[in-house]
């Protein structure tokens, strides 16, 4: 498998973004310091990277506690064979970050992704002679005002990404809610189930029947496994059928977890295990 | 309550986007072609514009068969207290749309809403040369694209917009996949609950307990109570605890409806109902 890296022995990951984003901060938090990423820009490239065998892992987000899932995510985790290794929760504080020597006072527009936008409403109805603009994404911000020296644009982005690109931070913390985090989920092309992995991601179709949803929690239910998330998406080309995302917590070696899954598959038209992989603490 | 149009006895509405949206044709669908439409930017000022007396109704698109939930009117479902009164299922037909008189060759730029661009992958995979750009709305593109004089321009939008706009049909049925119907609601501000209604939606917290979704999905399954549609929503502040949004088939008046809803109340932290409506027909 070819890896990108010049560094020996560092571990290949893609992500969606630019050198110090929260995705490659999620990566060293589950990967350590050596790591070799590859940015990219897209979420489909970031699932082709690995799918193609170019690096040995994906890193994704997959869900932020104030914004919600990332819808996108869950869909590329049907259209591609990979599958979930381990996922980490980690803390969001976005910082407004300008050109070093740059004055708050002299900042009139504020670059960002819209999401970390929309999670700093308090700092915008505070300031309202700020204008807002989307980029695609938050560290990508900041290199722009950097690299083209944009004195009167600030960016939305990680601390991270201040330090990368020697930004300078004209306002800490500026997000509307301190509880705000992000899962990450870290993809790879084999399920791995070690001994310690406590949580299992399946997703699976009903038979269109009535009472079908709650018969297929009642798997789960009457073996007193505990669900921790439950998501649906739309089946393109069959109008108001949906696959659904379950994680619940249990190991696939476990004799009921097993049980449930074969009585799952009784009452599934489509069913398949994402991964079982250790969960992470919900705070980081 | 003020009204805006000059129209005597029309009804009132608030839609999101210009003359000639997806959403102008569903609120037809729904109030007939007598209706005196509210034009707004944002899915909230649509919200408003009931809550605030200046419309009798606001229209919302709530899911599409393909692209799935619009996530961001579930949230304003909860922020502001509207009811459901009626829906419909609106068949999405995208056309390709320019300037009265251009040739489909002269176009290298097609402007729409990204969803709307999204679902005409096929297309673009097809015409190559042509860049895609992201507008707020799909009529909004046509409107922008004839006053302006846009020769090389085209939009994605509806029928009924190139015919608003006297734009040019360059191409008809563009989208991926004919199966794209896109689910609308009509809110007001009071609950109305007629004999003919046999659709119920509602939106709940559960206590962080082991198996709560379960025993709340419970109550509908052991009154033989089908569900339609469940969605989930982060709770905001409260990291990876939801909302959840359920539509079932049944009206408020018939006992086994009410002894759900009783139990429910048991299980749940929060319980609303958010309309009780005559359910549509699934293709429109």
């Amino acid at each position: 498998m070819p890896v990108e890296s010049e560094t020996q022995n560092a571990v290949s990951v893609a992500i969606q973004g630019e050198p110090g984003s929260y995705s490659e901060e999620a990566a060293q938090a589950l990967l350590g310091a050596v790591i070799a990423c590859r940015y990219c820009r897209t979420f489909e490239e970031v699932f082709q990277a690995t799918e193609q065998g170019q690096v040995q892992h994906s890193l994704i987000p997959i869900e932020n506690s104030l914004a919600g899932s990332i819808y996108k995510n869950y869909d590329l985790l049907t259209r591609y064979r990979l599958r979930i290794v381990r996922e980490a929760n980690l803390l969001i504080q976005h910082h407004l970050i300008g050109m070093p020597g740059v004055k708050f006072e002299q900042i009139t527009t504020v670059l960002s992704h819209p999401v970390a936008l929309d999670q700093c409403e308090k700092f915008f109805a505070r300031f309202r002679h700020l204008e807002r603009k989307s980029a695609y994404d938050t560290s990508g911000s900041v290199k722009e005002i950097i690299e083209n020296g944009m004195t009167e644009y600030a960016a939305i982005a990680s601390r991270g990404a201040a330090e990368y690109y020697h930004g300078q931070i004209l306002m800490s913390g500026i997000q509307d809610n301190d509880e705000n985090f992000t899962r990450f989920l870290l993809l790879s092309t084999q399920l791995e189930v070690s001994d310690c992995a406590n949580k299992t991601s399946v997703v699976f179709s009903l038979a269109n029947a009535p009472g079908s949803l709650f018969k297929s929690l009642s798997v789960f239910a009457l073996r007193d496994i505990d669900l921790t998330k439950i998501e649906s998406r739309p089946i393109p080309g069959r109008p108001w059928e949906y696959l659904f995302y379950v994680d619940f917590l249990g190991n696939l070696g476990e004799v009921r977890v097993k049980n449930a899954l074969n009585h799952l598959a009784e009452i599934t038209e489509f069913l398949e295990v994402l991964g079982c992989y250790p969960a992470a603490p919900p705070r980081g």
